[in-house]
């Protein structure tokens, strides 16, 4: 059994997506981090950090994996699947998975900022961030041109990139104009397993999310 | 044989200093990013995303890797060095790695965009990413308290870290009061190959500098 922490973020759904693929039996601990609890002392201990993800695997003495990218290594090894073991295709999937981890996450984050949550509407940070965040989907684009997925086979790449990519209107980032991104996109919300990744943490009860850490049974 | 192309920035130097941390031979091909080499059509053929550094492994049928973190890992895995191979080993550096690359990177990168590059002095902009900067210092100073190394072993999460940190001023953000960190900093100053690696690529001819690529064999 796998615990999960996470919330209804990008982050969160790359490893709850990815726990769906895999069909492997995991609950879901609901970190509210509208109210800080990913700054509390008992789950620092698990997440140094203080954000979501982190899952921990209670197969494996409690142990604990924080930073997304490591969370879909971590599972992918764990159990064999959706990260080839051959040199060159075992890298082309973390090379992907790391430009999502240091490029789109963080660049389509700061557009989210300066798009949405910023005190004032600062012009030259949301075109920054925006055209940047545009960029990165350009680069996609032109890697999904002839790819049914961004490393031929369905991986964790594409797990990593797509709950990013989703949420483009929220960083008032557009995808006309890039056809092979999108037809990609439609392939994977087609996949049963990415609809129930992004359920999770799920209809969460008002009053549960005022509590610091709610469990909900997932399967 | 390695063909490395970089240029003197941060994530340059992580590969360098890999290289020279493993020993084995490798060529530096330099790419200009100050008259956009990147962007030229044969470089983004080896990295899709016109960014350095990228390596060609010419023993792997000339493979190209981009993206530093998984150029650390695909090393590491090539040599069997500086990436433990147990299964929780294994994950805590990936972690510290994925640390740096989605969080440590993007962030203190932004500082020093915002405090060195911006048209204007923009001071919230300034402020969002120094703070952010220093509480990712402060995160990697707990965690070195009582370790040697991130995660105990010599490994490439220190690697990725290290040419971060080391140009914190260039950010304008202090190291002050993170004891911890600064022990580090020394250790790592300390090793010969360290110190090697972030010469690289170099003390390039300024005319040298104008050609779209220009290499200098290293060992």
């Amino acid at each position: 059994m796998i615990t999960l922490f996470t919330a209804p973020t990008p982050n969160g759904h790359k490893a709850s997506i990815m726990l769906e693929e895999l069909g492997v039996p995991y609950k879901v601990q609901l970190v509210n981090i509208g109210i800080g609890d990913q700054k509390k002392p008992d789950y620092v201990k698990l997440n140094p950090n203080g954000r979501i993800p982190t899952i921990v695997d209670h197969e494996n003495g409690d142990f604990a994996v924080f930073e997304s990218g490591a969370i879909l290594i971590y599972l992918a090894e764990k159990y064999g699947k959706l990260l080839p073991s051959d040199v060159k295709g075992r890298s082309e999937v973390i090379q992907w998975v790391m430009f999502q981890m240091g490029g789109l996450g963080p660049m389509q984050g700061q557009a989210n900022v300066f798009f949405r949550y910023w005190p004032e509407k600062y012009q030259p940070g949301i075109d920054r961030y925006q055209k940047e965040t545009r960029r990165i989907y350009e680069v996609l684009n032109a890697r999904l041109e002839g790819r049914e997925f961004l490393c031929d086979e369905y991986s964790i790449a594409d797990i990593a990139t797509y709950p990013w990519v989703k949420i483009h209107a929220w960083a008032g980032v557009e995808v006309e104009g890039l056809p092979h991104l999108k037809a990609w996109m439609t392939r994977m919300w087609e996949r049963p397993a990415v609809q129930r990744g992004l359920a999770v943490p799920g209809k969460v009860d008002p009053e549960a999310i005022l509590k610091s850490a709610q469990s909900i049974v997932v399967r």
